[in-house]
């Protein structure tokens, strides 16, 4: 066993070829035991092992630099880099984190979880080295996928005109979450399977020299056509017109080859890009066949078969079902189709546009479509949302557009961790005008949700969490719901809880929790972040009821903020405690982990609402409630 | 005099290619006329008037949809789509706004403000199109330096995907607002200047006509190569690899050659680019001497000359100060040079960075930056920042990377209108964990601000407004101000005036106007959005004084609520009432008119501070204190 030995990037210099080509496969045999039983990122890191070992072997890490894009295919290169004892604790609460992390290694450059950001990085170490006149090299690893994002492009502008020494390996898996779309995709493709491309350059150039000597003026054509020949015949001239070197394409998973042309990378001055052609999922079966399916496993830590299907199930069959009714309706998503929209692309193949990751394009995409009578919707991940706050501001709330963004993974995520958590769309929402943002409390509130969505002639945001739903019916017709408005769950005199989203059923348990105390709390469920119930808050504080706010989200600016807002801006006086998301990033594990950490549990809503009860009617108040009974 | 007859795009297609010509003169005439008295963008309208007239000639708005990048070019189109005698009114209070507007006419397909977003809202008009089965053209309309936008190559990844009919001109001035830069600019530079590209297709088929027969193997490779050919010898090959159909260069200043190329476009099914040569400022020398110079200029309506240097000119002139102290310092921009950071790239030319229109890129280039030891600054406007959001979170915060973040033109910007107010940035940020955000009551302060931001350890941002300074001394020493402490302008006992930036002297100026009714205000310059400074907070709750927090920033999720959700969270009870920007969007207008129309005025925040010290005391207490006097 090679791996055995192998605690540092160093230990591998030692080996021989065939001796890494056997490390390469107890590297994939550790990684499909070790995934199969935490879960975790799975095609790409076995489709990454062989380049991994590569560039640990040419490289000489953390001497150089290698940052990885996304970074949910660094197991190899945590593995290679003093981490595989901690695999068992892969993506688990205060264990081995799922993407790079500075904090954990000195190997890891440069934090990651969302696409197209390394070579922007890398280009910045690059920079600072030559400042520092320091003669390490710096390496961008990224996926075809990511290099659609306009900030992977950005940077190869930035790159080609700077000229830094700096090598882009493109790992080039045909994939990136779901099936690549785009014209960089169709390139790619050409460049792998044209055996024009890589094979006839040395044919083309016999050919040239037989070409017969004319008068001055073709001659001159002649020569300027060789020069030409040099960017006809070299694949990669889209990365050479932008000022890269482009050696490829290598088979990824023939060690030596990559190797080899690592090494001749390693010794070009300027931006160099080194196209390898991987197989995502190489060597587990199932995973080669479908890769998109096989991106991300769940482990073999299984939670009980779930009986109410997942918000995001729910949402994708209202999709379909809606657009069935409604001619207008189309949906746009940023390479993220699986996410509730594989039904809607089948049913409506015409209707539905992948744009890749691009979020930014898929939101300005959406906002043109709008003002030629279209109903689009932006499906996207809350997180990658920020990518397109822009757009969302100019193109889509300032000329009050009608497009619907599904907003899934609201709030924490779990294993995914800092980069992924939905932790702040609903205030940085909240601020824009004309921006309208609704969260269901249970998977059939998000079927009318839905459908209001549509009804409605601006920017709507309809929120849902990574969760499954709690097992309502969802055969009963569509109801819009008044846009503004809240629902009470459960009268109370006490004290008001005003939950958002899955946080309204842990505000009715800590209602339970409170009538035994004999405290009366209303559970409201507030369903708008914007705008909010104005009349409902008016009518509470009237009552002179103390409030308790509880989202899924960052309290900076969220829901609580609205809340306090009303009141100030009407002077009216009201106890209002804000319970939300505390101001740090919030790391990788369970959501229940998750939430018991940042204490959006039952039990802490209701200590919380007694401390304002108490406060309100003084301790002896509660004191005499609790013994009443 | 063609142009009096103009009032619809239907008026010049009548006109022969010569009244075109004359037209375009006049036009000309009438853009210095009237840009030299009201102000507003300058040259980049002068270099599209025979643009803009060929495509209203041979393209038929507004059943064919002209979208207009970044806009600020689209004043010629203004002019023949009926809308000239509103020029005198340009960029003024309820005027003619500087930019396309849906709500300002049938001819304007979709608002813009900031750049590269025109492919893909022209490409959701073409789908549309195709989803109708209707027929018309849809153009997108878009610099050379919004070519540089990572969403404008998402636009073109997904459009050449997709083979919609949609026609992109690239207007290619070789410049945008400052001089371009990237690869993709090296690249259109080519196109331009060498011969080679534009002229020699023809000789070469003469050329490949004569290569004599071989055996089969190479007679199939001549034929490739012939294929080849195609690529190799058509200028805009980059974007042939994308899958547009290229056509150009055309000399943009030549109507009829325009005019041609246009109708051939016009032709063309699936996507098509067609790349015009035009010169900013063409027309009128002193702009097309110095065109950057000239982008926009603010007419005749001159203030006074100020006696105090701009925010943004103490911005730069500090920048260079400090970073002849500090080899680390670095500073990127996304094309705004121009924005203070010109004495900055003469002087430390290797330690400057424009990336070209590409905030994305900045903000991580910024991080990868100072993972490798530098200390790098990001200078960009307000508006633009929105453009980084994602990657100021996950790039820069989560990492706590020593990233200092300039803000410009942080507030009310004036004449550019809605998508130029820097309404959102003090609320986006605040709800991301890490982040420090100050504002500095002058430009005095705004020295001390960005000196103390290089001392700190994580990110910090500095907000400064598009304002001239107060007046103040700038050649005493650096100060270190003390993260999260406001500082006490003025002692009082009444009402506390809690104000950020220029807004410091407004409060000031109200606490006067309190004084005179014998309210004794309390005049604090916060100095930080986050952290709050909560020391201060709870000893004015503690002296139960009530609070008027005022900004010139959005009022959901900034200043204000940073104040609410304090004393929310510490459960004081204190009256605050938040004055700020309103929840809608901000039109054109000069500064003064805005902040009148939105109550960011001194007499009326005197106003709510009497209402609240009403609330508090009763309205006799006041009574007797005005009469007192």
């Amino acid at each position: 066993m090679f791996l055995e030995r192998v605690n540092d990037p160093a230990d591998i210099k030692r080996l021989t070829i065939p001796e890494l080509e056997t490390l390469s496969i107890e590297i994939r045999d550790f990684l499909v035991q070790s995934i199969t039983s935490t879960g975790g990122h799975f095609g790409a890191n076995l489709g990454v092992v062989e380049l991994t070992v590569a560039l640990h072997y040419v490289f000489n890490s953390p001497v150089d630099r290698i940052v990885w894009d996304v970074g949910h295919q660094a197991y190899v290169h945590k593995i290679l880099t003093g981490r595989k004892q901690d695999f068992p604790t892969l993506r688990q609460f205060h264990g081995l984190a799922g993407f790079p992390k500075r904090s954990e290694s000195p190997h890891d450059f440069f934090g990651v979880g969302h696409a197209s950001t390394s070579i922007s990085a890398a280009l910045g170490m690059a920079i600072a080295r030559d400042l520092h006149k320091e003669n390490h090299h710096v390496l961008a690893v990224i996926g075809d996928g990511a290099m659609t994002g306009g900030i992977a492009f950005e940077a190869l502008n930035h790159a080609g005109h700077l000229k830094k020494r700096l090598l882009v390996v493109l790992n080039d898996n045909e994939m990136s979450i779901s099936p690549n779309v785009g014209a960089i995709s169709h390139y790619l493709t050409r460049l792998r399977t044209d055996p024009y491309y890589g094979k006839i350059k040395g044919e083309l150039e016999t050919l040239l020299k037989r070409i017969p000597a004319f008068g001055s003026r073709i001659a001159n054509t002649a020569e300027r056509f060789k020069d030409t020949l040099k960017y006809a015949m070299v694949p990669g001239m889209l990365f050479e017109e932008m000022g890269f070197s482009y050696f490829g394409p290598v088979p990824g998973h023939d060690i030596a080859q990559v190797i080899h042309l690592l090494r001749q990378a390693k010794e070009m001055d300027g931006p160099v890009i080194l196209h390898v052609i991987t197989q995502k999922g190489k060597g587990y079966p199932s995973a080669e066949a479908a890769p998109d399916k096989l991106h991300s496993i769940g482990g073999a830590v299984v939670k009980p078969k779930a009986t109410a299907p997942s918000y995001t199930g729910v949402f994708g069959k209202t999709l379909v079902d809606l657009a069935k009714k409604d001619k207008r309706i189309v949906a746009v998503t940023a390479a993220m189709l699986n996410s509730g929209l594989n039904e809607f692309a089948l049913e409506f193949p015409d209707r539905c546009f992948d744009v890749g990751i691009a979020e930014q394009h898929a939101a300005t995409l959406c906002a043109g479509l709008s003002t030629a009578g279209m109903r689009p919707i932006f499906s996207v991940y809350s997180t990658f949302l920020q990518r397109a706050y822009d757009q969302v501001i100019h193109d889509i709330c300032i000329q009050q557009l009608p497009v619907v963004i599904a907003i899934d993974r609201a709030g924490l995520v779990g294993p995914d961790g800092e980069t992924h958590q939905g932790a702040f769309d609903a205030a940085f929402l909240r601020a824009i005008p004309n921006m309208t943002i609704m969260m269901p409390k249970d998977e059939g509130e998000l079927r009318h949700m839905l459908y209001t969505a549509f009804t409605l002639s601006g920017p709507v945001a309809v929120r849902f969490a990574r969760e499954d739903g709690i097992g309502v019916a969802l055969d009963v017709p569509y109801e819009e719901i008044p846009v503004g408005k809240s629902e009470v769950i459960r009268e109370g005199r006490d004290v008001a809880l005003l939950a958002l989203g899955p946080m309204v059923a842990v505000a009715e348990n800590a209602s339970l929790m409170l009538a035994e105390r004999g405290i009366s709390a209303q559970v409201v469920n507030m369903r708008f972040v914007k705008p909010i119930d104005e009349e409902a808050l008016r009518n509470l504080a009237l009552k002179n009821m103390p409030i308790v706010t509880i989202e899924e989200g960052t309290i900076k600016g969220g829901l609580g903020s609205a809340v306090l807002e009303y009141f100030a801006l009407q002077k009216l006086q009201c106890s209002v405690y804000p319970i939300g998301l505390p101001d740090h990033f919030i790391e990788h594990g369970s959501r229940p982990e998750l939430l018991h950490q940042v204490g959006l549990t039952s039990e802490h809503i209701a200590e919380v609402a007694i401390t304002l009860v108490e406060n309100q009617h003084g301790q002896k108040w509660v004191n005499r409630k609790t013994a009443g009974r």
